[in-house]
């Protein structure tokens, strides 16, 4: 038992297999006797951050959403999460599994509509100080895999209605992104189904012992 | 007619009596020839904003608001409304006349609050960059007139339901930020209404004068 939990996340563009990928961390952790596992989703995971959610998605119809106030909902709907949630989980020893996090923020904020980066990281450490994932699984696709499988699934919502050139900048910060963070790890989602859920099982599964040594 | 138009701001604990000060102020632009005045409220005043004005002043009912949260959802409405009203409006040479902007912030969540400063200045900075109002009456009350006042108006939001204390807190982070600000102005509000209104309109008036200089 642990005393104290730790915070796994998922990150990818939309399409890469988040859901998939989800069981595959989830079996190797219960493998390795970790069952107290709380899942988290952001923007959303509480009353207050799943209303935030829906505005964020789909608006209110009417107007255009400033990027700073799409950014600043992000935020407060993530800080929300953070102190009601996950660290509240994380204190009791649960483990959280989160699909995505910060790096969300700095992808496509940072990347999609190219806030500045010096904005974007004084706002991150103004409202999140040194709290972090403990691993980051970023699956990686190709933004015309990931929205052909998007839309396989049905209606698109406001971002996922964006123009291809704004994934692609999205993708290529979050390559960035991951190269530069030694927490976190590059899963190749274009592959079958089973062979992600393969790769994610056996990178949680060599992360998780070189935690324990 | 202006090229351009002003901000003119009204900040001040509940009950100091905005809504009479707004009148005033309109007297004034009016008297003075200056009748394309739009008004705005915060947090509110988009379609999204008053949105986020409803989760902020009562939350959903279910859980605690992080003092993060309420302030990144304040400056989320905040940017909307400056970006897609003020600006614009503005630009188009009207005047603007807004009830609360960025000094209630830092009053009441820095004041009352006591969230750290350098945290919101950094937000300040960070959403608003150098956008800020042209002039700022600041109607001062000490919270128990205030707040007695406010009651007798009907039921009281989360904000309103606050301690004491809290509004104390306010006051005095309002008085350092007037006392620091070249162009704000401190009319005592507890004077009666009629009182107050010819305070803010002879304020307004010599205020207006030295523009034209």
């Amino acid at each position: 038992m642990q005393k104290c939990g730790k915070f796994i996340v998922l990150e990818g563009l939309e399409g890469a297999g988040k859901t998939t990928a989800r069981e595959a961390v989830l079996k190797a952790l219960q493998a390795n006797g970790i069952d107290q596992v709380e899942f988290t989703r952001e923007p959303g995971g509480t009353p207050l951050a799943e209303k935030l959610r829906q505005l964020i998605k789909f608006g209110d119809g009417k107007e255009v959403i400033s990027d700073k106030a799409e950014l600043l909902m992000l935020y407060a709907a993530r800080i929300q999460l953070v102190e009601n949630v996950i660290r509240p989980a994380l204190t009791c020893g649960k483990w959280v599994l989160g699909d995505r996090h910060d790096m969300s923020s700095q992808a496509y904020q940072g990347g999609g509509r190219q806030i500045d980066r010096t904005l974007l990281a004084t706002l991150r450490d103004t409202v999140l100080g040194d709290f972090k994932p403990d691993l980051t699984l970023y699956l990686d696709i190709d933004p015309e895999l990931g929205l052909s499988r998007a839309r396989s699934r049905g209606e698109l919502d406001r971002i996922e209605q964006l123009q291809l050139d704004f994934f692609q900048r999205t993708r290529q910060r979050y390559l960035e992104l991951v190269a530069a963070d030694p927490n976190a790890i590059l899963i190749d989602a274009a592959q079958s189904i089973e062979q992600v859920s393969a790769a994610v099982q056996s990178a949680v599964s060599a992360w998780l012992a070189k935690q324990e040594r």
